[in-house]
């Protein structure tokens, strides 16, 4: 099996990802994009690149014998006016322009092309580390009620619409009421939000209320792009007061499922893996 | 012509709509919600009443001849299991905590016709105060760039889809990117939100770039709750680095619109009405 060749972004998922692979025996190469992915990546053969050199990118997962290549972890969309661009940098940077004015799903899927023009293989954090998908039912000991039953259908009606536009994969949903939505901010802000509103509206980390949502937006692709929950996700949805977490089951990711679960048993929250 | 009763929450809205309507000639009775409706309300025949008491809040309409009555302001989800209720409260309690659970619009619904089966008609701000509808067109001096009808056309297409599912009623959108979108928080958090990103994706008080839409939600009754954008609005949204504003022609309303034209002009924004 030809290397798997991870171009990693922010966060803790592409770590997650990268040891998960090597651990079931792959031989992973790692191109760390500078800035955002973390130093982890210098215990692994790897190379560190800037977002305007794929030319760079490409040359060191060929020289690296990758075959498979995984885009992985947290970007945020630079200045491109102050992108240092290499030879193929500069061929596609107007390509990356048109594309990024349609949306990040449409970045992404324009970024998958180009490994794909060049002979690689895209592929997903599901077809890399499959350990890492969420599966059906309740992770830990906590269920949720009906009323919280309720509210995920809600938060997944919601993140569907929000997703076929491409804003957002994430919603937490209190007893009916939208009380915060997820757009360019992320998960983790959007989570920190619902602390902000006023007590009668949410729960407290005392008595829990409402629940958070992720989902996969339709104009995702699973391989590039699946929500995540973590440890941390746990302890600030704990933190703002809400009673659970819920995800889609076969297309989202748990990054350290143990640690997920006893820190949800902890806390008090449900972390379910739901097929809506 | 029977006396107009407004039921008033806070913020501007109220009064602009209590003036407007006395300005036109009409005898103007107002329901202050206390702790939400301002002192403004002492300028006018007037009663202060409590969340818990539509009993009080139907005789003192009565008494003070009003025939059509208008729901008017923000209020705040009450904790439901700390109201003092009057008599006519207790009696549709059951009712409100079902119709809270389904989300604000149903909330809403529910009032009026508690005070349609009383005998009043439940009015809009549309028809006791018409001259706050924001008409087609730009407001001021500025209009909006080919890019910005792009991002406005975004913008509107997100706003039906969160209202549809009745999230909110606002979402900033920045060359293809939505950068905030409204849930519980309200319009001018969501608005304070953006300056928090990454400037590399929004605009800056010197360069501002991307718009704010907003846009009567489809389940929302016009009567009761239509979008409001008055100076602080255009104040904020200049701060956060935003080019413009866009709402619905005809669905609605800007407080003051020769101040908003104003500092719309003087801060370098377009105020836009669209008929999407």
């Amino acid at each position: 099996m030809k290397a798997l060749g991870i171009i990693a972004g922010g966060g803790d998922l592409p770590r997650a990802v990268a040891e998960s692979a090597r651990e079931s025996g792959r031989d992973v190469f790692v191109v760390g994009l500078r800035g955002l992915c973390g130093d982890w990546a210098e215990g692994f053969p790897h190379e560190w690149v800037s977002l305007g050199e794929p030319g760079r990118a490409l040359k060191a997962l060929a020289g690296a014998g990758a075959g498979d290549v995984l885009l992985v972890g947290r970007v945020e969309r630079p200045k491109f006016s102050e992108l240092k661009l290499d030879a193929k940098g500069l061929m596609v940077i107007p390509k990356v322009l048109a594309a990024a004015r349609q949306g990040d799903d449409a970045l992404l899927r324009l970024l998958v092309g180009l490994f794909e023009a060049e002979g690689f293989r895209a592929v997903g954090v599901a077809d890399a580390a499959p350990g890492l998908v969420a599966e059906e039912g309740a992770l830990g000991r906590i269920k949720p009620t009906d009323e919280h039953q309720a509210d995920i259908a809600r938060g997944f009606a919601i993140v569907r619409a929000l997703g076929a536009l491409d804003v957002g994969q994430a919603a937490a949903v209190c007893e009916g009421l939208a009380l915060a939505v997820e757009a360019a901010e992320g998960t983790d802000r959007m989570i920190a939000r619902v602390g902000e509103l006023r007590e009668s509206l949410r729960g407290t980390a005392d008595k829990k209320r409402g629940v958070l949502v992720k989902g996969l937006k339709p104009t995702q692709d699973a391989k590039t792009d699946m929500p995540v929950v973590g440890v941390q996700t746990v302890r600030r949805a704990a933190e703002m007061g809400l009673a659970g977490i819920a995800v889609e089951a076969g297309k989202s990711l748990i990054v350290d499922k143990r640690a997920v679960k006893d820190e949800a048993d902890r806390l008090g929250l449900f972390v379910m893996g739901i097929r809506p």
